[in-house]
């Protein structure tokens, strides 16, 4: 985090877009379904850490004033997107989509066909009865995107927009050349579309050249690539990333901290996640779980300092289990005089619900750090993310401490740099 | 902590006694036999919190530098008692034993036969053929003790003595009107030993005002009630309890924090203990269990904040599990949008392998605060504790933050504070 | 069973009531409900084995012909309690109810107010708002319920009515003098109700002195005392009981023979059992919980033979898992060469999903005994059953090997054997 | 079972040869040393089904009767490898190994050095540094395999020998076409040795040929190609195989039926394997695992019957493990109503101490076989093997109601089958 603004008289968010990639998935749908539900009352704000103290004191949009759109590359709607998910996953009852069903439809206008770039072929067979937006090059997905997205704020009369990734992942690679720099990249947008661009970069630069925050929930590159954190201080926006820490991982890095902390020596992390939903399909394509096991796998392995430790990390694809994850752990460890003991934990989550009100805090925090002119990686939010950028801690509670620093400590900053949103 | 010394220079402790109260019980054996086991290099200091960065870089005595000495009320050694433990275990093995049979035996010159007060049935039938020493009133008892401790110091030269109070669970009590001051306490010691004394806060009282450090290991009150912390201030002594965090408190206090820093609402948290070694056995007087399930709760109640989670914890004799420890959580939570999710974990460790480690830490940071001059409770110690007196801070992360904290922490103070351990 | 017909062109019983006593209850409400779904092929047939080979080869009444009917002292009905029911527990949907609310509505009105005999606290304050049944002596107890079921038979045209009790557990009691013999069993009828009589020996009476099948799916005594195991010989009626063997010891009934087979020598085996409903509020009565636990040991300790195991049977109430129960089992067993080894299972399952279908099964299986003209125990239904009465073997698969050789069995016996039911 | 004895009196077979392929792995020094505690009366006979009523009333050989000898490719002896078995695994221990040392001894003179056959890159790593036995054709591997048996018959005046095989796994293969008859087996001996043969199928054909009973605890092919089962009808020989079912695979064919004995639809039955022995690191190839997980998931699909569940078996290799094996398993499962339950189960055994007894049981079990003239498969013994030969049966308890019958059937066939063994 670069500025802030240094008036703390800054005025409470108004309006402010949230703008879903990914817009009719299972985690998008219920942040808008869920965002409904607490505005009407009809559900409380469980799971929304930004409505808890000391949080909720602090000057975030209210969740009332979220409006919702996004780009889908599938034939849906949010009525239809919900629907779906209620009979597969048991989470939402129909009395609740009854209920809100003019809200839904109300915000399934502002959907967008999504950019197909590059995709895998899992996505390519989800797009295959969808709309898609067409663009023949990586400069006129971008150029869609921003009018895309400029015409949502124009058509709500926003404050500002957050545009938050949660399409599916992408395949891991290595970084391109044109990636490195901000000037490269800018340069090689013109070309054609080759295999080095992906829908989340290019979201991600459409969403800060055009002044807008953006949060990548997913471990594709998004914003965090060299090109594109140039591109946010540059442009004066706030952006953060990657991949929302929802289930075992989470888990993962609540616990370990006991393990060092006992000077318990770890002999084996060994952990088996289950999972049956859409994302669990696309993370059979090997490429695209390699991203995911690499991403939690990590935060562990930096936990845990010593390398000795023998850590796995296995996603299977178990049909039944729909949008529910069942994540097995098994934790060997050496204690005093070499005994050898053993923990292990049985996580049985809905990711969807549990990732929801992520994005609707991560949309509220973008947005305060918008309005308080802050640029930059937003590393107060690590505890958020199983790869938080710029930010070499993994345990869960300090990482809350420094959210908890940051929602404390008075704002500093120059007076100039209140920008107007979205221009 | 009230002053401490303004001598950065003060020199690591010398040669410093351990007294354990409840010498030969697993914990204590352990103790013994790890310190020396250490000390000879035999095995790795695993579970030494204190010999891992960055407060391995303290003045703390080193492991080598430890003198153990203690109360015991059975008739055994810690060569006997560590031959025992091995057969019931399987955690120490016969070569372990043999190369440290020398040690074990000196050591053993050492134990002085412990004091009954008002015990327990169980902690009776344990004594009924041990050797126990007499004594009829409480003053008579701390009179004793006193001679033991001096014995031990001037026996083995020692800068000062740690007692660390790691014998049988007393059973929970209300507090009696003499121990609300010091004044009182001390008036009433001259009379006849009543239904209000234990042997946890006659041994704290007698090693206080001898001027060393306490140590509770267990929930007996010992040193925590009103008049001996009023006493440890009047001598400037350093004192700390209670009851070592190391099993499934331990989890709980790690794992809590996953729910309440993501707004999660935890519906119930059942946590069921299996135990089968001696504590489990006076474990299963209904009274001494009140005493533990009580500090076992308290900590993750105090966690959740939202008194609206249903808990349970509960303790079961089980002897084929000798001195492991199996305990089994089961947490039922509520995200967002009414879904209900599940998280359970099992726990399979050995007490007194975890525990002894954590008497061995304590001991050399009492050492180290001796040394330092400082007096009152040692709150930056709460980690070890599953009720950390004078700390409302639960979460085993927060709570080493203080431990941190506190080594990196310049030492203050008046040079005048130099004092002689024992006097 | 003592004997059945001869005649193997036996036709398959017509239209057949099924009385649930506790009516209104999750086990009975899932049981009307789940028949009505099957009937009209909206839910497959899961969970029915008499709808699998080789049973469904026999002539048991059609799932569509069974008509229900019950007593019930909350002031509730089917189309209540189901939609009370889908609330809480997450299992039926708005859909399946609305598709069967005329089924419900109809069945409904062959609901009758239960009776109180002697119930337990829990009882009492389920039934204060409800409306219950008035008599004053066993004996009118009596007539009331087999008015209730003459009026049942005759409104639908019955050829039999198979009762069923699914009622809350009564506390176990010693076996009273008066239920000794049949013929004293009698004598006490006529005098007042005394602490003795419980509700489910009072149905278990009327239901086979009028010619029912009787089958008792709850710990309570029912039918399966001395007096009533006479009656139903004396009457040439079927019958059955107890307890149902739904969950927890269901996994055990089908495990323990992995050790015996095996001959491993189980240490201990801790059972905890977590449930939420109303079933779990009656068993938090220390002595309704008494039969319970008694019920589920037993078995276990049947399998293992040898007495050395021990063993442990909890429950617990949590309110937040309603319907669901959560049960843990660790087995600490010790194989060849003294090695210690361990066994855990968590059965997450709802209690009374899993019973409804054995209700449907028992009716049926108990109807086709009547067409048969057998009478006394359905000693081959021991598969059912905690505790099968007449019966020794608890081995789930060795059960159904019984059940099996069952249904193979060609039937023998006289012709004359066909019996109006109901007389 | 082809013919068997008539002879009711046939004596209890004396001292028995038990020939261990794969001599000093943790399954077969686990045999030798268990088999002489238990002759020593230093261990009970845990594990030993042959010990438990109404097996024990069987004329099998005695314990203290069975005389060791086997083939090994490294350079260790059973004294050896039962000391680094003990300090690996923690469990024999010293003062055991001591009272066990002239025994292990003696034993460990009847080792050989063992033949290499197309040994899989793991195993040439092991025999790296060991001693092994030349050969040029498979013929001559035969003639030294039978060699090896004679030398040790005629050393030890042995009643007969067992061959056992329980030497690491053989990658699955195709049925080479030498393996169709007896007749192109035999011929193709004489060749060269290819890419075909394996250890497990010559040493099968030797000990067969020889007139020895063979068991094959492996899942290699050993006797179960058709070209040997041929071979043993016509020597008159009993054999048995394949796979010990020792732990994971038990549970599930014990716990299975109590899905299908409920009617209730398994959905996903997952299971993961983490083991960390030298069985482990051989199976990190991948081709040697498919055998095994090919016959662990065959035994659970046979008994599911209903094709549409989803099952998997992962076997991973965890180096902190040592020979302890831990398993979890996930089973989902849909009953009436359609309502989702799971249970899942975790397994900690030890996979040698669970094997090795019954080594033991199979080698006396193919001993009395083999006595009372018994020639072909020995299906009764089916509860042993993960892949029973000749049986489809998986249901353990059922598989052992195969064994309780063969113990109770009188003993059948003509006077003329008693043969001298290994001729």
């Amino acid at each position: 985090m670069n500025a802030r603004s240094n008036d703390p008289s800054a005025a409470r968010p108004g309006r402010t877009g949230v703008w879903l990639v990914g817009a009719c998935g299972g985690v998008a749908t219920l942040t808008v379904v869920g965002a409904r539900a607490v505005a009407r009352g009809l559900r409380p704000p469980v799971g929304l850490l930004t409505e808890t103290p000391p949080f909720s004191a602090l000057e975030l949009p209210a969740v009332a004033d979220l409006v919702f759109g996004g780009h889908e590359v599938r034939d849906t709607d949010w009525v239809r997107a919900a629907d779906e998910y209620r009979r597969r996953a048991g989470v939402l009852d129909e009395g609740l989509l009854a209920a809100l069903r003019d809200d839904l439809e109300a915000a399934s206008a502002q959907l967008r066909p999504g950019f197909l770039v590059n995709p895998s072929p899992a996505v390519r067979a989800l797009a295959a009865k969808g709309r898609t937006a067409r663009a023949r090059t990586p400069r006129e997905v971008v150029a869609g995107i921003q009018a895309d997205l400029r015409g949502f704020v124009e058509r709500n009369r926003l404050d500002t927009v957050v545009v938050v990734n949660v399409s599916s992942t992408e395949p891991p690679r290595e970084l391109p050349i044109e990636w490195a720099t901000l000037e490269r990249f800018e340069r090689s947008l013109e070309g054609r579309t080759r295999a080095a661009w992906t829908a989340s970069v290019l979201h991600a630069y459409a969403a800060l050249d055009a002044g807008f925050p953006f949060v990548n929930f997913t471990p594709s590159p998004g914003s965090t690539i060299p090109a594109l954190v140039e591109l946010a201080l540059a442009r004066g926006v706030p952006h953060m990333g990657s991949d929302g820490k929802t289930g075992e991982t989470l888990v993962k890095t609540v616990l370990a901290p006991l393990f060092t902390g006992r000077a318990l020596r770890v002999l084996s992390w060994e952990g088996y996640n289950m999972l049956g939903n859409r994302d669990g399909l696309v993370l059979d394509d090997p490429r695209a779980k390699a991203s995911k096991t690499k991403s939690k796998d990590a935060a562990l392995r930096s936990l845990l300092r010593d390398g000795g430790a023998h850590t796995r990390v296995t996603i299977d694809y178990v049909p039944s289990l729909d949008d529910w994850k069942v994540a097995w752990d098994y934790v060997h460890f050496e204690g005093f005089l070499g005994a050898k003991m053993a923990m292990q934990f049985t996580w049985q989550g809905n990711d969807s619900v549990l990732a929801a009100p992520l994005v609707l805090d991560l949309a509220r925090w973008a947005a305060l750090a918008r309005a308080r002119g802050e640029s930059g990686l937003m590393t107060h939010l690590a505890a958020y993310f199983k790869s938080p950028a710029g930010v070499d801690e993994h345990s869960f509670v300090r990482q809350l401490a420094l959210l908890e620093a940051y929602a404390g400590r008075p704002r500093a900053g120059s007076s100039s740099r209140a920008r107007t949103p979205g221009r």
